[in-house]
């Protein structure tokens, strides 16, 4: 499925005349016509191997499955990356039984990186090189590396709990989008803190960090994998000090 | 140089163990040993094949030379991307002469990209494709989409002046370091505002803007690339209409 999302989306990467149509009034939602031909590969991918499954995914809506597992996609999710040339977009694949994500699995087609973790899957391939996904050990803000798309997101009372740990915290970093959980599960940065997620902005990360060691959840310590805020933290005592902070 | 840069860079980049120093007091200005082998390597080479030339360098100072010729370098800008993992620090080499930069290159080693612009060239590569760089013909700032390092740089002041422009754009994305640059001379994105930089964060980016046929001033319209503020734009037109807003 990565594979086909892949060739579905980088002839239109950097390609001249891409445009973006506006999903929201009153904002910014871009969707391109590669967020919708990644989709719809992937759709066919499924509809050929796994017609039994159901399908929840961002632009072409949800199919009832049979078996009890659904596959969760995001066919770009950090779209405003992709409009901008930026290559910290990513494909997003999960598989989802009724306890949430049990696979996932952050693509990066133009630089050529995959993180799949869960059903036994932990690692990462990029230019050049591999390795296991695991996250580092930090247990203390004042060690942590922070990512996060604010001050683009999130509400007014969102963003002041944010900067409660940002304050604290050795180093914050914006923007990323999905790329931000990847290296988390990769072991390179120790917190990611968003807002305003949807179900598949979040499944894939969920099963990549929980494979690698990490914990993620909602701001108040509830399930994230339905969408909300989200908390992603490398260890159980940096999530513990970072959420004692968020709702402080 | 830039071949150079990238073997002395990459078999850091990730790795388990990286640690950086700070450099200045009161703040988080990291350097690691990867930055100091870049700029190292990057001398080696001037050494052995422009020794009549001078040097400027973020890690090991000044060199004086002979020819009227100076070689500008930013072993790794974007430290906090590249402790981070991020792929969008890069190595940066100007080339310049009494009245500035003449030649420059933004390369990104672990992608495998290269953008330069500068007596004749203007052109970038990268994984699977090549292209010249020319910026894009917007006009209007409603039509735009800015990159910038704020809200981690700059003054209280320069922060408000950014958000006099950020304001009025489509799209504003955070954190990319030089990255930034090297879409704007690719015709991905049509601003970027900064404050606070050095010579050797802006030269080898007004080389590859220039070239593409882009402007890069300070904001008070002023040369930037002794450092400072910087506004590089797509056109003229959107030159003039950001620094109205900076000044204004």
């Amino acid at each position: 499925m990565a594979d086909a999302a892949r060739d579905a989306i980088l002839p239109h990467f950097r390609s001249v005349g891409l445009t973006a149509d506006n999903k929201v009034a009153g904002g910014f939602d871009p969707v391109t016509i590669a967020d919708r031909a990644s989709e719809t590969a992937m759709r066919e991918v499924l509809a050929d191997l796994r017609p039994q499954d159901g399908i929840l995914g961002e632009e072409h809506g949800t199919v009832e499955g049979t078996s009890g597992l659904t596959w969760v996609l995001d066919p770009i999710d950090g779209t405003r990356s992709f409009i901008s040339g930026t290559p910290t977009w990513g494909v997003l694949i999960a598989l989802s039984d009724s306890t949430g994500p049990v696979l996932g699995m952050i693509d990066q087609p133009y630089v050529g990186e995959r993180f799949m973790g869960g059903l036994g899957r932990c690692n990462w391939t990029g230019p050049g090189r591999d390795g296991t996904l695991a996250t580092r050990q930090t247990s203390a803000l004042a060690d942590a590396t922070l990512f996060t798309t604010f001050p683009e997101i999130g509400t007014d009372d969102e963003r002041v709990a944010f900067q409660r740990v940002a304050r604290e915290v050795k180093l914050t970093r914006y923007g990323c989008d999905c790329y931000a959980y990847a290296l988390l599960g990769a072991g390179q940065i120790d917190l990611v803190i968003e807002a305003g997620l949807n179900a598949y902005d979040v499944q894939a990360p969920i099963a990549v960090i929980e494979a690698a060691g990490g914990v993620v959840t909602q701001w108040d310590g509830s399930p994230a994998h339905d969408g909300g805020t989200t908390l992603a933290a490398a260890t159980p005592e940096l999530h513990a000090a970072a959420m004692a902070l968020l709702n402080g």
